[in-house]
């Protein structure tokens, strides 16, 4: 499943490297302890909207921007399992029981009204 | 402050209205109780990155639709900040000391450039 908070994490953490800054310079900046930080970029830990707030001011990006780069990745991400091939995430498709000829009932699988 | 859950809140409070669903429907959907689905759609609580997929489900649609009115709702509330008048959040200009003598020039209110 595509979650949010791996999405966010990756994006903060993405963000933070192009900036060449280290773990303990941002969390610094936003006022957070280094491990809090560490797994929210890991996407282990759901930042609050508030702590999400204050480590885009620390990375000094608009919080819309994390976001949209947080949802173009996730786009991606169910775009893939769109496209998956059957059996892996798709739909799995029953095929009906072969007719095995000594027995009458058709072992039906009525779908429910 | 912008914040995520506001944005995410409206966003799916939206979401059910345009399809004139109850919050009982889309809570029982979803297997959140109804007062949790109340609170996240007001920005009260923050869904947990699984709790926010539930809630897509139940909505059928996808998580990276609802981000992204999130993102735009944030844009547009960062906006609105960047243009509020000075001395609400924005940068205060001074004007140049106006020529007290009886003057020769136009009052122009020329367009800016």
């Amino acid at each position: 499943m595509a979650l949010l908070r791996r999405a966010l994490g990756d994006t903060l953490r993405g963000q933070r490297q192009r900036q060449e800054r280290t773990l303990r310079e941002v969390s610094s900046a936003a006022r957070v302890s280094l491990g809090y930080l560490s797994e929210v970029e890991r996407g282990q830990k759901e930042a609050s909207s508030e702590l999400l707030s204050a480590i885009c001011d620390a990375l000094e990006v608009q919080l819309s921007e994390v976001l949209q780069e947080a949802t173009e990745s996730l786009r991606a991400s169910e775009l893939a399992v769109d496209a998956a091939p059957a059996g892996a995430f798709g739909k799995v498709v029953i095929p009906p029981p072969s007719d095995s000829g000594d027995s009458k009932r058709m072992v039906s699988a009525s779908p429910a009204a």
